[in-house]
């Protein structure tokens, strides 16, 4: 049987904000650079689906944190694969404090994208590849929720795609889409400790020199935003909520 | 008689760009994040000048990479003060390849501020918090140039500093500026691997809320870019070579 594997984290300089807590941003990175090095080590990463023109695709992430750690705190990441289906593979984690106590968790789920013709792949044909690494034990949250369009008054910015935004693929990173959300809250929000969950759906790729329409509205304490391309395109949902 | 000191580095997938070559942020990132964990472990990094309101700033910044590393390249940062005056001291670094090859150079040059006052400090006075640290050796690569303003067809560029850009002092993030004047480049001169020589000047912060103009211009292969605050104070000047 499978078990749960953790990964040593510490709050460096360049991962706080002005408040010398660790940024949303640099959790959620460091949460997805776990699920990399984790699928990489036990053999079924990027590196090894890309032999077959195939590769793992973020659809959707959950992350709760009840607080957000201090400058020069260590801390772990366990992660493990609960269970998949023909189309999702979902993967949890856990940040866990130096004296044992869970202040992190976060739910992924992931498609296996076939990169010739651009479409999900029906992992019931490859899911051997992780099959021996799933562990029986739950999701440590709720898992994503499906996020609808932000409503009401809304706030909107425009972002044109540049060099530092992408990934290899030459698509938005992750954590830039997080990042241009975050930079659309009132900065107290986030000079103050908050718990906090956020639900993100990953609806389609933005690319290089696209811009950007990024709009947000608050209701009863949850904010709620889309990013779209200049096609009109739908490119992400999502929903943040602090307490 | 004092030693220059080496921190491992290693290339990791959220540092490179589509190349697959570590970016020039995080090279410059892992530049100076070593600079305060040298100043740190040897006892005049921020947190001993905080106790006196005092604070180090960085004023000019030389740095040569004669290619970028790949992903998951292992490197080392070898650090050391070669020497200071009054108004300056002079911290240099090389990054040498697993097989001791150096193929990265640079030179920064630090400020001592007075906190209340904001402004600088002669060090002829506090020096000793670093003096015994000196290495008798000279800087790798000729010492950060003072950059001129661009001149003739302009490029620009406006940014709005937003929570993501800013450091512990709600300041724009040094490494931030060299991004958002990255992003000004062809992206074909990201695209392939070239010699890159960067001077930057920093001579003004810039705050949470200001709207940043950015202006650049080519000239004989040379960029030169300027960042100005809302009120036409300049804060940065620069210039890249790329061969």
């Amino acid at each position: 049987m499978a078990e749960k594997t953790t990964y040593p984290m510490r709050v460096e300089p360049q991962h706080v904000d002005f408040t010398l807590h660790e940024t949303l941003v640099s959790l959620g990175g460091n949460i997805l650079n776990v699920a990399g090095v984790d699928a990489q080590g036990k053999g079924f990463g990027i590196d090894v689906l890309g032999r077959e023109n195939l590769s793992w695709v973020l659809s959707r992430l959950a992350m709760e944190f009840d607080y957000r750690p201090e400058q020069y705190t260590d801390y772990g990441i366990t992660t493990w694969i609960s269970d998949y289906n023909r189309l999702m593979s979902t993967r949890n984690f856990t940040l866990t404090d130096s004296s044992g106590v869970v202040f992190g968790r976060a739910v992924s789920q992931w498609c296996m994208l076939d990169l010739a013709t651009r479409s999900a792949v029906d992992m019931s044909t490859t899911a051997e590849l992780h099959s021996q690494w799933i562990v029986d034990a739950p999701s440590p949250a709720e898992r994503p929720r499906k996020v609808a369009a932000p409503s009401g008054e809304l706030l909107a910015a425009e972002h044109r795609v540049v060099y530092s935004d992408i990934d290899f693929n030459r698509h938005v990173n992750t954590m830039r889409y997080i990042e241009l959300m975050i930079d659309m809250l009132p900065i107290e929000l986030l000079a103050e400790e908050h718990r906090v969950r956020m639900d993100v759906n990953f609806l389609h790729e933005s690319r290089y020199g696209q811009t950007l329409a990024v709009t947000c509205a608050e209701t009863g304490g949850e904010w709620r935003f889309e990013i779209r391309s200049d096609d009109g395109t739908v490119c992400l949902r999502a929903a943040m909520r602090f307490e």
